[in-house]
């Protein structure tokens, strides 16, 4: 790579801007839940940005948008940068944005550079990758790799009881199948940590070996919902009082287990949900991770057991249903090993580290060398507003970024190793 | 009086079943909102009931409407009989309505029997009971007994806006001031229990000596939203978390402090509400009653104070504000000791108990000595459509208010004792 080939912070950091303006939220984050209004203006303004850089611009049948630049040799297969521009619904600025507009940035400095890589390098904007509003998380991606059937992809529903596919529709995102990327060289997403632990030790990039193995259970307590006035304290079967012990023991447990396991119980109702009513029904979900996808296991199986067992003593009748089950990722060694070169002739500091969310690129790594780069994130917020990363920090992780995507796009394009 | 004067329970039955079919809902209940079209139908039928009966009718200017009944001395002061045809969303057929076709039936009985009593006799049905609609509860008698003011109950709104006043209107029973009651020599009102007690203790009878007063707090929590994968059990400010050991220590503190008390966290909302992110934000209710307010009031600063050192163990900020209070209310007791000698001339097991739940008797408490007759609730259900008493029940508690109205209606025109 030429010396000079450089990020241009101020125009980077611009463009993070105005992606923060749709959606806006009072205090700097972003509500841009996937296939709302929200979502279409901000892909509508970023295929104007494409477009500006004469990339050919392709939507496919999921709704994941591509924008290509093409090679010296445009049948070789193309290397692809990507991440997405949906948000959780009191999301921050970064998580996921940076990824895809970081990759708009290396483009963009590769034209004005006047250089014609080897290889095609295409930018993918996957859809409904924090799964907040249609869930699970990741269907783009998961989508595309063929982890998920579109029947499935399409008929996921919302709280509103509409579904990905009329909504897709709705915003005028659904596009063809014929769109979908043919083959790939490899797939790299620049993201933040979204945890503690890079800032906490003072380094600058985290290179990300994998992704915790994830469960989700879904549990539905039911009690008796009574009215608060008449009905004694010891006469009641209430089930948020039950939910509630099962909080405690499940964070406890979770504690006690492994130090690197994770159970979060993030969402939670109630009904009838009346000031002066007790409790009769709570649903409440669990989100359970590990590294190892046998330590996730014997956890979950753990509290599924505790969880019966507190149902019992409160007297409450309890149903659990696993909804959603994700196994642990391991990324390619030899992109791991690029990257690590590249941070090191950079002269950033580094170490390798294992992710505990899930991104696009977990299901990317089934059908191609996949690799991630790690910025901190300021106090390990994520999906909050005070979500930060400093423009130092970014430019770090967006010069890496195009210091391995510029390597990798002149990689000979008979090439197999990766 | 006389022995065969008895509650002619077909006819009750019917008119309570007629009384259902208006808001008729799947399972038996009835969906019967306040100043709804619902209302007004049952308002005009309950008027050609009235009249059919020879009462004279007056609609007074909350909509309460008054069916008198003269007495031999038409200037003594009125018994008064009273209830609500209103419901909850999802209510049931009794909670009021069976106060006030009780009451009906009686006036019925005594026309059959040739009976003038000494004194005159007004039923009263009162508007808004449950606050479904328009809150707070209790409008129309508390208007009628001068604890809200008529400017305060004409202004209240329900959720599309509508204002009690507009809605009394437009369904026509905007009434007179000159209708509402001029006198009173006392205020009866039987009412299902709503609670489980007198079917768990096998009892027919429940006679209310008062109203538990009620605190209501709401406690809002602000921990830190963080993502659930990378965010270690450790480096979290779980504002779910906190608020589950609050809800442990709510009820616990509130069962040791006195075995009559009773605090509810009936409703709950957490945000972002997100599988995958710790809770950065929960706000609850907790609804505090007791019959003393002493004690209510104890209870109260005790748990606001337990509330706030569990916050700073938990390392979240908590604020707590009382967003409504109502004082205890002890009803008559030479009334009360009325209805307990001839709930045991006519053989009815009963008890003295304390009501949890709020009712008309309340706000009429404040303007004239008042009592409460209770049946029992099966299963203690009450505002869902499973509410029932059995007809054996019913019976009971009406034949006892015939009886005790009989005997009131017939006091000494001159007697000051109530």
């Amino acid at each position: 790579m030429k010396r000079d080939l450089q990020i241009h912070m101020d125009r980077l950091m611009r463009t993070i801007d105005k992606s923060a303006d749709i959606g806006k939220l009072p205090c700097g984050g972003i509500r841009r839940l996937a296939l709302t209004n929200e979502d279409k203006n901000m892909r509508d303004l970023y295929i104007r940005w494409l477009k500006n850089i004469d990339l050919e611009v392709r939507v496919d049948d999921f709704g994941n948008i591509y924008g290509r630049r093409e090679g010296k040799n445009p049948n070789a297969a193309p290397v692809l940068i990507g991440s997405h521009l949906d948000t959780q619904p009191e999301g921050g600025r970064y998580d996921g944005i940076l990824g895809v507009l970081a990759g708009l940035e290396v483009l963009t400095v590769l034209n004005e550079s006047g250089i014609q890589t080897d290889r095609p390098i295409e930018l993918i904007n996957f859809t409904n990758e924090e799964g907040a509003r249609f869930e699970p998380p990741i269907l783009g991606a998961g989508g595309l790799s063929g982890h998920f059937d579109h029947q499935f992809v399409y008929s996921r529903t919302d709280r509103e009881g509409k579904t990905f596919l009329d909504e897709l529709k709705r915003i005028g995102y659904h596009g063809s199948k014929r769109n979908r990327i043919q083959n790939a060289y490899c797939y790299l997403e620049l993201h933040i940590e979204q945890g503690p632990v890079l800032e906490h030790k003072n380094v600058d990039i985290g290179i990300v070996t994998g992704i915790q193995g994830m469960n989700w259970l879904e549990v539905k307590i039911t009690g008796q919902s009574d009215h608060a006035g008449p009905t004694p304290m010891n006469m009641r079967k209430d089930a948020l009082y039950a939910a509630s012990k099962m909080i405690q023991m499940i964070k406890q447990t979770a504690v006690n287990f492994h130090h690197e396991a994770t159970a979060t119980v993030g969402r939670l109702s109630i009904k009838p949900n009346s000031i002066n009513c007790v409790p009769g029904e709570v649903t409440f979900s669990v989100d359970i991770r590990h590294s190892h996808d046998t330590i996730k296991e014997q956890l979950t199986q753990l509290l599924i057991e505790k969880i019966s067992v507190c149902a019992a003593a409160e007297k409450v009748s309890v149903q659990i249903d696993k909804i959603w089950e994700s196994s642990a990722t391991r990324f390619s060694e030899s992109l791991i090993n690029i990257i690590a070169e590249n941070a090191d002739k950079l002269g950033y500091s580094n170490q390798k580290m294992i992710s505990g969310a899930g991104h696009d690129a977990k299901y990317m790594n089934r059908i191609t060398p996949t690799a991630m780069i790690f910025v901190p994130s300021a106090d390990g917020k994520s999906h909050c507003q005070e979500e930060f990363t400093t423009p130092q920090e970014i430019e770090k992780g967006a010069n890496l970024l195009l210091k391995t995507v510029y390597q990798l796009a002149n990689h000979h394009t008979n090439a197999s190793f990766l």
